[in-house]
């Protein structure tokens, strides 16, 4: 449930020197990290390809087809921060366009990802301001309801709450709450450095049964291979 | 995001005074005495027409195809409770049959709203135990992995809080939380009281556009007659 | 496209005494006699098993999550209307409930078709108002933007012109424009008189291929039967 | 891949013994006893609620929004066959109606499975001829191109091979291969035989954590609970 | 509803001075100069990235998983036109490959807008044919069924009339009814002049909250911060 | 209805001088030689745009969530084979990454139709290791239940049988049954022989219409011009 007209200006932020190497890692081996949770649902999808970004989200409620707190929360973004926009009903609308993100740009946000629409995707993906959305849609939207900014909201499926870190590429976007993401980031890396070693061997022809020596718990639950 | 593998015994749950008199008020009513919040997607319907409950929620986590949690949640339910339960990714298993059912009931449990399916529907239908889900399937689950029981889960795209007042019916399912319980029970009530005189005059012919006197902000708004 | 802000008070209603009659011959019968359009989109279902309702159209055009026009459009029904409903944009929302249909019912109308949601359903089927709507939904609406009354809308997917016969039932809802509302009663008479014959055939065992001459047109076709 | 424009006249049937006997078990419990594969996706639903079938395939396959060979698979029929129909596209169109339902009850047949749309549910209803379907559509179909009778089909997701047993109640529709046929009648009875004994205890308080012996596996996995 | 089996050759198409200037300001622009009406549903999706087209619509009517009026819609293509695809039901075929566009591209097509599928999409994008489709899809079609040609037809939810402009490019498709069109140009030509100048402001660090005034307002809706 | 926990290490693969010659011609020709049966749903989408392929089909059932018969089916792939996996419920979890994607391509598998979710897409498309799926998801799966592999299975709504030919572009995906692969190979390839000339003509300016001499059909069908 949510708190409506309100606007918190001072959230925690998760670490800098955490939330920004989150990136390079990618939302795969987050999410793997996390114990595999925390990921929006697979509709949220990138408005161009090659994107790869984390930062601390700010987060912003919507009403359908009304975008009037977008520009309240323009005021909140810091350099660093991905906003991060749930709606109170489903909509396809395009809230965001290349003027608003020429404004979130200008305060240093580094992302959108929203559970409905967003237009100008074009002059978005020349301005390289990088938005998962759930559509993409030419539909404006007007601007006369309040809703918060801020406040802990439900994105596409998934609980984000200000100051938690997003991950966000091509195959997803993934949250990471501000609690565990110093832990998560320990066990995003030590996960990646094994993968360079398999990722030879698996090149070199050796097969994940033996390097993951699969064949015996296989075997135990009772695979048969039949000639 | 979830914490796994915990069982939180004890809950805050909103008194029952409140939580047992949201019932009568319907989610639609209790839903615009919140300020058209707290309601989970329109696709959660009733297995049957005609169920009307609210209760305290206590929560479950599930796995896609896994119901593991479902016998470890029905240990914490108490007389006057409703269970709701998430699942982790999106799935339509039937995770609920009538031998659940019964369990449920046993421990006092007044409905199951689960984004997810559920199967035996007759029979549950035939025992008045309601259940407000995204599907129904005769497809069955394992009991594999953990999930967790009374942490605070995303359901059907609403925040449901442990304690937590759910209010259910052929409208769809609400949430009301713990701390605003008492105060929307009470806007509720005023608002139902208005509604019977209303009827009476629509019933009778006087027209919305005069009882909410909407013929001036209609014209100011630019609203033309052309005959 | 749609001019907005406006009412037309003056429809030229498809004749009663040919609109009436088209309730009894079905949907699925007056789709035929068109030559199999006029339907609307099959997500379009009725909110309660049974109703077989025909009548005149009166529209409505609504903006996604506002009903304000749902009272202006009360006004203009006459008894034998049907209120067709239409959004500008994809919404599953609760525009009409038990109130407004205390009203439509008043004001003579004989069903609501809705390619959005509404509430109260429980309400509305004690009441005996058939609605078909995409969606069923407590999400309540705001008053706040004009549409329009009594412009052709396109709702479901077809295009309804104020007059027009609406036909409505089990199998879904069909659009009669005025201009062929006799011709085409006249042609689901016709088709409605043979169905009894065949039915009774049928019933004896008679099998289509042979009441209809199917076997040679198969087998010009090329059908072969493999013993 | 699909034959196109024959029909097989011999299909080996499963022993009506055992066809027959699977429907009182139902879908949930016939798909459990396969060791949970076999059953069609959940979109497949009833277009009335409460029938409960089991009896042997024949299969036609149709082409979108064509339904010619609804009356070639009509004279295949025999007493105790369900009718199993797919598609070679997506199509929601109402390929069966009355007119078809008199013939196939006419023929002995038990109930249609149809990957489409159908109509005259209401009069389906009083007939008692229960269809599981994926839309209700008053649209209706032409009859112009050849597909085939009795050859194995993909209906729903599911391979239907002619002659195997279709099990379908409120839960779905599950398809039991004639091979297996009486190995899973056996394995379903001997499920159903423990249930009774298991519903009893449930239903005075024994929990499923102490009946299925979950207590041990679980604090295994790791779960904690915390008061 | 719709006419079927005529051919309208004669049609009113907007004047090409107007109907050519609306591309260069895309379909967001346009779509807010109409008052945020005219919008085809946002599934319409363009088959490769960057095309942004206007043109005059011709228009077509198509059944099913059939395509023989595309070739007759053809012929009516005049150099500056868009053809505009109906379908009476719900497909995704693809009706639509590079033959067909290698006509229309030499009868002076600029692009087609179709609500149901298209194929070749690879040669499609070498061809520089722009395409805006419900899907993509290899699944041919049969050439037996006579739809129209130059009648006005719903396309993904919208009302096209022949000669209507279309505008259309990443962000969706709108249709321009001719009798707005001039004043729909100018409308957009006015509401682009101001964007640079806000453009460049945003861009420098003013927030949309002080350039469009908004403080004062939402202020008086109630909004608070809090910190 | 699947068998589960069996490895077929022995198929028959399709003469690869039929399966490799193919890809050349595409799903759309492959399709409509085969007589337009044999396409996957088109929901099944590539993850990057070009590629074009034909292999011999391995197949592989999962189970929701769960990937570990995807390291069996690594063992079962020989140069030129295409890897179809089939999932026992509806899933967009991510089951394959650039890990397995190496472990195939050493293989010499030439692609992955999956009717479910991939990951690591980005990667992917670097190593040019094409895939067909449902759905991009970050979601990671378990490695806890046996399916299959080189069973039939039904994949997007389609049969696939190991050793059949899977032919992949932008435009989906065909399976060609084995059987008739060097038929329809045949077919295709006369199918394309025609298309240039056909291209050339319609490129001048002569009409499908007279190309194709459908103007007398028209005609037949009851085709009116109106001027």
């Amino acid at each position: 449930m949510y708190e409506l007209g309100v606007v918190y200006r001072n959230i925690q932020r998760t670490d800098s020197a955490v939330a920004d190497k989150l990136a390079a890692l990618g939302s795969a081996t987050v999410h793997e990290a996390m114990g595999r949770v925390g990921l929006l649902k697979p509709y949220m999808r990138p408005i161009y390809a090659g994107a790869q970004v984390s930062g601390t989200a700010v987060t912003v409620l919507l009403h359908p087809g009304d975008n009037w707190m977008m520009h309240v929360v323009a005021e909140q973004i810091r350099p660093g921060d991905i906003v991060v926009a749930a709606v109170t009903a489903e909509c396809t609308d395009g809230y965001f366009g290349d003027l608003l993100a020429t404004s979130f740009q200008a305060r240093g946000a580094r992302a959108l990802v929203i559970d409905a629409g967003v237009r100008d995707v074009k002059t978005l993906a020349e301005m390289k301001f990088p938005v998962w959305s759930k559509a993409i849609s030419s539909k404006g939207t007007i601007k006369a309801t309040l809703g918060s900014v801020n406040i802990p909201v439900v994105c596409a499926g998934m609980l984000v709450t200000p100051g938690d870190v997003i991950v966000a590429d091509d195959d997803g976007v993934v949250c990471v709450p501000r609690a565990i993401a110093a832990k998560t980031l320990e066990a995003a890396v030590a996960r990646e450095a094994l993968e360079g070693e398999k990722r030879e061997k698996l090149a070199s022809g050796v097969l994940g049964l033996d390097m993951y020596k699969m064949r015996e718990p296989l075997e135990k639950a009772g695979l048969r291979y039949i000639d």
